[in-house]
């Protein structure tokens, strides 16, 4: 059976799915955009997903015009085409081909892809979509300011996280620290670790993607009675902290076992870097688990 | 007649000029680019595009393999399938389709684009491309830094140029600080200014593009005995300058009338900021005019 995205409105076979070399999603990088999973046929936290995607697209100055429950039903249409249930899902807006070259006008003919490809789950019995524990690595590449592109605009201009990947030899995850050297974010995750049974998370004030999976996980946290603290954290305190984990909508809570090359969580109570999540990591991880299945199953 | 592009090694009528969803270009802007003038047919400074299109890609670790002359071949099938001898081209080279998500793989399949539309030069006796002396703002939005994004890498990631055009309100062009606010560049051209009859433009320590056209007019400014000092400047420098004008490939030499609204060159000795040209601009402007002249008529 062939693949079928979604674009400008048809489903195409996925040869066939292309975009003008004129798009300003393609020229410019001028796109807004969600990474989504299905979970069972459904979108896992669709409202959330298409409220920073409209954030994003406010940030850009796209006024593209199409619904949320038309976003929703061409997302839908595409998982069915392909048979999909568990599923990535990347959902697109680009500011469509424009008269000019840089200057945005505002009159707009939005580009809509939606592409997707299987992904099965774990879920609380089955294995996750991640082998192991996150080997990381700090990079040298600094993440952009929000002064000059906000970190909460989730675009089409990837080349920060590209350069900050090029860095590793082997690890599976940059992180990257702001232009003042503190912690913020993986390149396509937040980052999370625990000092003292507290969890600690770069705080939103800081060139920090407001991650949909990072808020659940903050959420099932504070359910589950776990102190939380946000603030601006320098490496060191990710260094010497008894577990450390990352999230994204594709690896939900993912360990890290090391952090260039050390070993997280390699003191008393916590697990084997290699091997196993610490308690709280293990914990969040089940609970958040158990929120998809009751959700979606 | 239609206009042809050149996509992926074939001449393709602009209307099926496309490329896949899935292409790095379009999914993450992994793409280096030129902006090019062609005069009389012939591309101007090739050579140096080609240069900064092989560093940038050497920045982007895309290792594409297609030798400089068949970049160079493209471009002028291109001119050539649309008749066109004074043209605009935009010519790009992305990583093409890879498995995986962001992480790029060092096996590339690149796709490279030429873009072209007709451009006709002012030269000596006709009029420039622009329909007069730059108003030009001072954004909020400050450029990125280099240890985030290298300024000299030229990609298609614009979403930091296209939010500080975003701020204008019927301005030319937008200014943008670094962070420790001082001046860089403007989104699609380089920044110079005249204190003293000595020429100032911001050096390339900074997150500035060293732009071919920047330093085509360094060049003249030392044959014509012009002084030159680059370094960091603060904006009241811009502010109080007698002369300031713009560069870049489609612009050439482009004076710069008002910045924040406030006339550059009010004083003695300058000429009427929305007219005329100051001396120095109105001299490199004729010398940069007379080289392309030379060079391609």
């Amino acid at each position: 059976m062939p693949t079928y995205f979604h674009v400008d409105g048809d489903l195409l076979p996925a040869e066939e799915a292309t975009v003008s070399v004129r798009d300003r999603g393609f020229m410019y990088g001028d796109a807004a955009f969600e990474t989504l999973r299905a979970y069972g046929g459904d979108v896992f936290e669709w409202a959330a997903h298409a409220g920073r995607l409209a954030r994003t697209c406010e940030t850009l100055g796209l006024d593209h015009g199409v619904p949320d429950e038309d976003l929703n039903r061409r997302v839908a249409e595409t998982l069915a085409a392909n048979d999909l249930d568990d599923a990535y899902v990347r959902l697109s807006i680009t500011r469509g081909v424009q008269p000019g070259t840089l200057a945005p006008r505002p009159e707009v003919d939005p580009t809509v892809v939606v592409i997707v490809k299987p992904l099965p789950r774990g879920g609380v019995e089955g294995s996750p979509v991640w082998s192991g524990p996150a080997d990381a690595k700090i990079v040298e590449t600094r993440r952009i300011p929000n002064e000059a592109v906000p970190a909460a605009a989730k675009t089409h201009n990837y080349v920060n996280g590209i350069l900050a990947r090029l860095e590793l030899e082997g690890e599976d995850e940059a992180l990257l620290l702001d232009v003042d050297g503190r912690l913020t974010e993986g390149t396509v995750s937040n980052l999370f670790f625990v000092i003292d049974v507290t969890l600690h998370t770069p705080g939103l004030d800081g060139p920090v993607l407001p991650g949909v999976t990072r808020k659940e996980v903050l959420d099932l946290a504070e359910a589950a009675g776990v102190p939380v603290e946000t603030g601006e954290y320098e490496p060191e305190a990710l260094l010497a902290a008894d577990e450390a984990f990352l999230t994204n909508t594709t690896w939900e809570v993912r360990p890290v076992g090391f952090v260039d090359g050390e070993a997280i969580g390699d003191g008393e109570g916590a697990g084997e870097a290699d091997t196993e999540s610490g308690p709280v990591t293990a914990d969040l991880a089940r609970r958040f688990d158990e929120l998809v299945e009751d959700r979606h199953y």
